[in-house]
């Protein structure tokens, strides 16, 4: 009889961004990227595959996907069959608890979990490291979603090469982020499409490839260190420069909308006042805040208004893949 | 008895950004500029030096500057008594018809009229070239708001090379802007620290100086062909890789508001609906369309969705600088 198996892995927020590939068949970026993972935000998944079947079917969030949507995750399988040497079809339960499609990474943590469940239903017995190899294939930023905390994914040069690490289990600092959900707008531009645009067009990329590497440098001695205020002020500044790409590409395209100048201003004037946070936004409209726990009163009062209660939404630092066979 | 001299000039819009400078005394730019001059928006500018004057007195829109105010005006006077040998204070009443500080370029066109009126008051009698450069001085983009129609702005490496030259007289050509004129915010920053901020700490900034290079050569062949679509296109295109320049800073800053984004995004529906028009913006919140003459209807109703009439101006090629002896 086939075996279920459970996975759950949580979303992560880079600090230092991935913005462009340098191979989209091996999914290999341009720069490596370091992020927080995050409690909050997770996908769980089970993954049967069950010789009866005749073909893969995907059920997100209790509905059954259509072919064509579901294309995307049967190609993962595929690999994964491909690996493995496993021939049968497969049955995916996914449940997902990140807005979608709105610049909050629900591929990282979906395609996280979908590796982890479908490579051990298939038989591969595969480390974290191979795991995020594995992820990388299905989307960029799952790679990083295999570990928790602060976790830095290598650029390489090819597959073995590219993959995540851990650099810091946060425990016992006080560092989170607070999420601002915005009014979800239809995105100008998908992040694989605007990515692809500002790596063909803009004449700023260069540039960025080369900033990125000396951020993540900062950036890891910022959180070996755990100085907050250098890591708010690396990534505020790293994710301004990843939206600046987009306004330097032919077309220029951008995900700013006008909550998003709104919530950028409300952090800006919080800092003026002294309080300790700074600002982050991945190819969506969404602001998210880094800050201490200590600080989460003051700056979502400040925030309230403009905001809504129920779209500010605090996230702790959150686990690694947790895998379990039924 | 002291002679008046009154000058009258017009502002420009830039098609081609100057932003950052390579000299701040001489006001030397990094990059060459190409402008379109525009008739709505104008200073006039009368100037007496008189012996009897204990000091520069301004007035401005009736209003009397204070010292402080006036002292960039002063200052400017004291190169004009400088080149010319004159030694008298000079009395100068400024009528300006443009909203200032709203990134409308209101220095353009005051420090042009005033290079004009101060000069001949003071005995000198500069061709238009050498106004330019006197123009300079002042405000960057003065220098080429003394000639009228399309005009290039040499960045030069000193005085002598760093002049403004008309590229094109649009006669007979339907080319024009509308001027989105949004609520006056305060400015994140003025655009002589902007733009020295962007200098110092954009990793992108040697490349917007190559790109401003590219942008030049287009844009005189696409004025030379009369081409609206290319000149919009690459304006457009220039006017967006000024402002990642901006995002792109450390701190960052932006100039968008809320209506930014707003009538950015109907310029650009418009566009998709087949009509040529496109946007540009500089050191504020501002947006100025440039299209045809035959278009201004279907453009102004479609801007009336979501801003009022009296936001909407429109404004044809202007000519340039004119100097009368009172």
């Amino acid at each position: 009889m086939a075996k279920t198996v459970t996975a759950k892995a949580h979303t992560n927020i880079a600090l230092v961004k991935y913005w462009g590939k340098k191979d989209a068949d091996l999914m290999l970026p341009q720069n490596g990227s370091i992020s927080l993972t995050l409690d909050h935000f997770y996908t769980q998944t089970s993954v049967t595959f069950a010789t009866q079947l005749t073909a893969d079917e995907i059920e997100f969030n209790g509905q059954r996907l259509t072919a064509q949507k579901a294309a995307r995750i049967s190609q993962f399988l595929d690999l994964v069959r491909q690996q493995s040497g496993q021939t049968a079809y497969a049955k995916v339960v996914t449940e997902n608890h990140v807005p979608t499609s709105a610049g909050l990474a629900s591929s990282a943590s979906g395609f996280a979990a979908l590796a982890g469940a479908a490579s051990r239903a298939a038989g591969l017995q595969l480390d974290l490291t191979d795991l995020s190899r594995l992820a990388r294939r299905g989307s960029g930023s799952a790679t990083r979603s295999i570990f928790g905390g602060f976790v830095e994914w290598h650029a390489g040069h090819d597959d073995a090469s590219s993959y995540a690490e851990v650099l810091q289990d946060p425990v016992d600092w006080d560092i989170q982020m607070i999420a601002v959900v915005l009014k979800a707008t239809q995105k100008p531009i998908s992040s694989t499409a605007g990515m692809a645009r500002v790596v063909q067009t803009s004449p700023y990329y260069p540039a960025w490839v080369q900033t990125a590497e000396a951020d993540l440098k900062r950036m890891r001695q910022a959180i070996a260190a755990r100085d907050l205020q250098q890591v708010g002020q690396i990534a505020e500044t790293n994710a301004m420069r990843m939206h600046a790409l987009n306004l330097s590409a032919e077309p220029a395209f951008n995900y700013f909308t006008a909550e998003t100048l709104t919530a950028i201003q409300a952090v800006t004037d919080l800092r003026s006042q002294g309080v300790n946070c700074y600002y982050t936004l991945d190819a969506g409209p969404n602001v998210k805040i880094i800050c201490a726990g200590q600080d989460t009163d003051v700056i979502k009062t400040a925030l309230q208004q403009y905001f809504e209660p129920e779209q500010l939404i605090v996230a702790k630092p959150g686990p690694g893949i947790t895998i379990t066979e039924n």
